[in-house]
């Protein structure tokens, strides 16, 4: 809980790879790596946030630590930079781990689980809670180091072609939402059919009516997927999407060839590219929301009893697992304590302050 | 709005020191600077977060580029960090640029003025809106450069020995109370007596009548300071303070003398800075606000007449101060209108998921 749990966390226990033997590589003076990314190079949010770290390492080492980004596609599908990274295919990845929970739901942590921490709360129990050291040491069976680099803040809830009235509009839905949210909504009481896909392919599904709603980040990216041309109900909040981290994982064999510097910037950057990315949206989502409801997009709270339904769902869905995964069990019971603890103090200085100016904020946002 | 407007705010006019003079100092492969803050050292978030910024600037060089940070009082008092900066006695220092309001009121635009931008939207604004273009130009008249290096996050209201009913329960208060809002609390209609002092000398002052109130931050450090043992109601929010950025001020002549590199270092260290600081207030507060209630402290809203009228007071202020001074007036026109759209698109996605966490959170903190 100090300056130096931060500085361990963020460098990842220097104290064992200290002992490793000299790195080849950055004796050298020159490293080159390539990272994968799960985004599309038109996202220049998620992409960009790749792009900026490269150029921050860049910057850092006058050139002599070159990381070259590549988008989904490239070289492996925007769903398999685990993978690749793991392998050793590439020395590091930009991916939210959320994605891999068929692997073990244990993933999801490290990005978010439904009713989960805020962008600020995420961070706080990554490097000041246990949310780092627990993660990487479940990394450790993949055989990668994470990073954290990226968090988009609360999500929307996404695009649905049909208006919801109730709980019972979400019955047989097909609807594109990634990690763990998929399970809650498919749960008894909610009953909708999850489909996981990566960003290129969403767009498409919707407009052949394979699937009926799909959520992505916001309105931002959202726009530029162009999800308002064929779906017209615009749902918030995204529930299952608080505040979603973003990792750079990096395989534990490149990792462990940095030298101490190189280690310290490689991190810097990331937590650099965390506080980038979500203010880069941020700074762009207000307008861009103005213009999707301009274009006709209707903007929609859940119906209460969704959110009831979706709060009961998460809670249960957590006990079961936790019943069969010591691994998430683990890490479950740290995480909801931290969260419960936050929440409990949001509400007094932050959340007092965030409604009232909300409440006096001129010429709101028209729902549509 | 992208990748490279962000480095170029990050990096502060690269373009422009580049054609300089090589760096003599840099080229000596050692650089040993002094940092001035102020904070005591007994504030581990505050002045830990100066030790993390040194500690991560000597990892990523490798020792090679070494900041000594000195505590409030050591070098000079708390609140003459600018002047040792913009006069050279030190090379850099860590303030909250508001304290500086005498000079100039602009300056309170780089931390917080009343009723402004929560930690997400400063970022958002000084990054990926036009503040930290801005603060630099205007800090160029005072010879120093601006890096963000600090938040706390949304702050608590303070401590008041007698309980506050109604706005006219503020009329002749002595209050310890920093920047803008002082001026603000001692309009027409609620007539505070406001005073600013540095962190060690606002528990004496408390502790002896000399002032009936005071705000520093928030649960975790007023517990520090001991403020609960000497007042008993505790107020929330600090409306004055959102999200108050702390900068390192780098003198002008400090900041050209280095390579492009270590200005990137030295960038990277103060965005993590801003994140650490952050985070780790988080982390730290609901424990301590649960130990000062248990120690008695009586947690209280502001009553809402008491909200009105400073909202009111603080427009009308900004209006006046607008109108004789051109530099405030040049970054208030943006930064105001930056805050309006964050609001308008912050109550959907972040703060209906917010309230509603906050609302099915267990065990609520009793307020005493």
């Amino acid at each position: 809980m100090n300056r130096r749990k931060f500085i361990k966390t963020a460098g990842l226990g220097v104290a064992a790879s200290a002992t490793l033997a000299a790195p080849a590589i950055a004796q050298s003076g020159e490293i080159r790596w390539r990272m994968t990314a799960s985004w599309p190079k038109s996202l220049d949010t998620l992409f960009g946030g790749c792009e900026h770290l490269a150029k921050r390492v860049s910057d850092m080492t006058g050139g002599k630590f070159q990381i070259r980004p590549f988008a989904a596609g490239e070289i492996v599908p925007a769903l398999q930079v685990l993978d690749a990274v793991a392998a050793g295919t590439v020395e590091c990845g930009h991916t939210a781990p959320y994605y891999y929970i068929g692997k073990d739901p244990t993933f999801a942590f490290a990005t978010a689980i439904p009713f989960g921490l805020n962008q600020r709360q995420q961070i706080a129990w990554m490097e000041f809670g246990d949310g780092r050291t627990l993660m990487n040491e479940f990394y450790k069976d993949y055989n990668i180091v994470g990073l954290t680099a990226g968090n988009t803040g609360a999500q929307m809830g996404g695009w649905f072609r049909k208006e919801l009235k109730s709980v019972a509009d979400m019955k047989g839905l097909k609807m594109r939402i990634g990690g763990f949210a998929g399970q809650v909504l498919s749960r008894p009481g909610l009953e909708l059919v999850p489909q996981q896909l990566g960003a290129p392919d969403i767009y498409p599904a919707l407009e052949k009516g394979t699937i009926d709603a799909a959520e992505w980040v916001g309105p931002y990216d959202d726009e530029k997927l162009g999800f308002n041309k064929v779906a017209e109900y615009y749902y918030y909040p995204g529930w299952w999407e608080g505040g979603p981290q973003l990792d750079l994982m990096v395989g534990m064999r490149a990792w462990e060839s940095l030298s101490a510097e190189y280690k310290a910037i490689l991190s810097a950057a990331s937590f650099e590219t965390y506080l980038w990315t979500t203010a880069k949206y941020d700074a762009q989502n207000p307008a861009a929301l103005r213009r999707l409801i301009a274009g006709g997009a209707k903007l929609r709270p859940f119906p209460r009893d969704i959110m009831a339904a979706a709060w009961k769902a998460s809670n249960d869905l957590y006990e079961e697992t936790s019943a069969k995964n010591a691994k998430f069990k683990k890490v479950y019971d740290n995480w909801s304590k931290f969260r419960d603890e936050e929440n409990r103090w949001f509400r007094f200085a932050e959340g007092s302050f965030d409604n009232f100016m909300q409440s006096v904020s001129l010429q709101p946002i028209k729902r549509g």
